[in-house]
């Protein structure tokens, strides 16, 4: 429990545990605004997505759960056949992943073991802060990480002293980019990821985890998916099923890499990794373009109504590209939390040395909605 | 896709796709003895259990469903509890996997991440043949793999030989018993394993693949879950939902030890690794005392008819503990399985070097009805 509680605090989780698997809050709201209770709290602390899964997405996972006795083969390989014909790539190119938090734990196993045949040491570069899931795996096999803080009052990517720690390393340097990053939900342009990627050598390897690109409209990020259509060896893209298609219970991610790169990744990740419901629902998710444009859809104009407030507050926030922004708040951090969460609201954790900020999930507008009301009471309150 | 091949071969994995995620063959049939088709084909290939999960299972998931947009944290720990509470162990014991090949794999890497710290030797004692998950681990690892063939008629573990395999080596051993043994379907009895974890060192560490223990009536077996309970820090337990349960594609498996070597292994199983639907299934399932028993007897009465069939042919079997069962051939193994699917019937793989043997599915009772009227026509024909 220890490392998954690096993730989600055990107060926040509890948060989660009373909500149990209830049908999203703003379901609960009526033509007023949405009152967050006890039994209806608003969970906006894990960047999901609470408009819920495609019908057509529950709609397969009905249908699958008569055939769940079987491995799940067939689904797998409909699965890597959909994901691939909707990046333009071919199978070769997808290894499936039980969330891209496998696919994340393969690829720096592979890393590590790469380094480990070749007795080489092997380090991850990391921004700081960022989603800590990369660390938590390099931890496990004793692959020393490197945290270059966030630069700048937009809290960009360091680029420089990243690049300063792979050229200055005798041996592997893995650099996990989330792009856009979590928690800041910015972008870090593309044309300086690719120039990087260009200039450096084999013995660096790139991890882009693109967990929100499906939400991005900045058109300074493009996919690095381009990238491995260009054949580069040493990049590989995660991406899940979590975030723009609502199926974060069900356990869905990929790694997009040359042929070579993926079976290496797909050697670390294990037999039979994808669930038939999950793998369902995946399938239908990708087939389902209304769908993707209602959640795109959604999450702007919930964050339209957060900015709103936020402008109106006074209070900073970071150019969001994702489904959930990045905001300063006054006071301290903890005390917010707790007066948050004593009106039913589940905000995000504070992540240092990102201080002062908070991490906030954009639910359904209803849940913004509410979520701004509680907000403007605060002030009302001088609690911000 | 190459590894996955080692369990499933692209023969056999074409019948599974033409099946793709319809409702158990046998729900096809008539009063009558079902016929095999094209279109329902019998699959006696991968030891799943086609009766298909529980009623209250399936109602689990369509209640989940509607939740799997949140990540499954509370489903998570009410599924490890139910698992502690049902074997009598606490939750600190219970490392939850995406099947209990994820965890069979965090075992592995467990164990050799423990041997690299220690700059210490490591190598994986299989008896052979065997279920080969361990072996393909351990092979990204580059663990070197002692395969310890099955000895006499009945093909029983060659203990003496596993024994001095681990006792000559100056290093970590890591031994994988599968029990009752896939393909054999036999049970070693636990005294004998017992012993060998009593005057085995520190440096010898137990993984023991209990897939199919809730199918054994045999008193010789008795789970190693009790070692775990005695404390003994140097076994694991594995288990899976996908045969007693009829979950195969849901994948939950988990793996029971003392705290500290369950912390270990967790430590190699990715974040957030069990699904919604899986979870909540396995929930239901544990609880519905009817499904296991009803589970249990179905096995039992195909069991009986197969082993009818097989006396009166003359073909030798060896004792099932398990929902399959081994028994020989007559002729070549190829060109019998290759006849067996032009009758719409796919049967298991040749497990080498256990030659002119047969790994035969026990499906459902009217499924068996049909296997042994296609294998008495073979009779009549000459060919078995």
């Amino acid at each position: 429990m220890l490392r998954r509680s690096l993730f989600k605090s055990a107060g926040l989780l509890a948060g989660a545990a009373a909500f149990g698997s209830a049908v999203p809050a703003a379901s609960a709201a009526d033509a007023k605004v949405f009152v967050p209770s006890e039994k209806t709290p608003l969970l906006l602390n894990f960047n999901e997505n609470s408009l819920g899964m495609s019908a057509k997405a529950k709609a397969a996972v009905a249908d699958a759960v008569n055939g769940a006795f079987r491995y799940p083969d067939a689904l797998r390989e409909e699965l890597q056949e959909e994901i691939a014909k909707t990046l333009g790539v071919k199978m070769e190119n997808v290894s499936l992943g039980n969330g891209s938090s496998e696919t994340i734990q393969a690829v720096v196993h592979a890393v590590a073991e790469k380094a480990r045949r070749a007795g080489s040491p092997v380090q991850l570069i990391v921004p700081d802060p960022t989603f800590g899931c990369a660390e938590g795996y390099a931890d496990a096999v004793g692959m020393a990480v490197v945290k270059v803080p966030l630069t700048g009052p937009k809290l960009a990517f360091d680029l420089d002293a990243m690049k300063k720690a792979a050229r200055d390393f005798k041996g592997i340097s893995l650099v996990y980019a989330c792009n856009p990053n979590n928690p800041t939900a910015t972008v870090t342009p593309s044309a300086l990821l690719e120039a990087w990627v260009k200039e450096a050598g084999p013995d660096v390897v790139f991890l882009f985890d693109e967990a929100y690109a499906e939400f991005v409209t900045d058109p300074a990020f493009v996919s690095a998916v381009e990238l491995v259509k260009a054949g580069v060896p040493n990049v590989v893209v995660a991406r899940t099923f979590s975030k723009i298609f609502a199926m974060a219970g069900l356990r869905i991610g990929y790694a997009v890499a040359v042929k070579d790169t993926c079976s290496a990744v797909d050697g670390f990740a294990s037999v039979d990794n994808i669930n038939a419901a999950g793998a369902a629902a995946g399938i239908a998710s990708l087939r389902d373009k209304v769908f993707i444009e209602k959640s795109k859809s959604s999450v702007e104009l919930s964050r339209a109504i957060v900015v709103k407030a936020l402008t109106e507050l006074g209070l900073e926030y970071l150019p969001s590209q994702t489904n959930f922004i990045f905001h300063k708040i006054k006071g301290d951090h903890k005390l917010y939390k707790s007066r948050m969460a004593e009106s039913h609201v589940f905000v995000g954790r504070e992540f240092p040395p990102a201080v002062g900020w908070n991490r906030l999930t954009l639910g359904t507008p209803e849940e913004m909605k509410a979520f701004v009301k509680v907000l403007k009471d605060f002030r009302a309150k001088g609690w911000i």
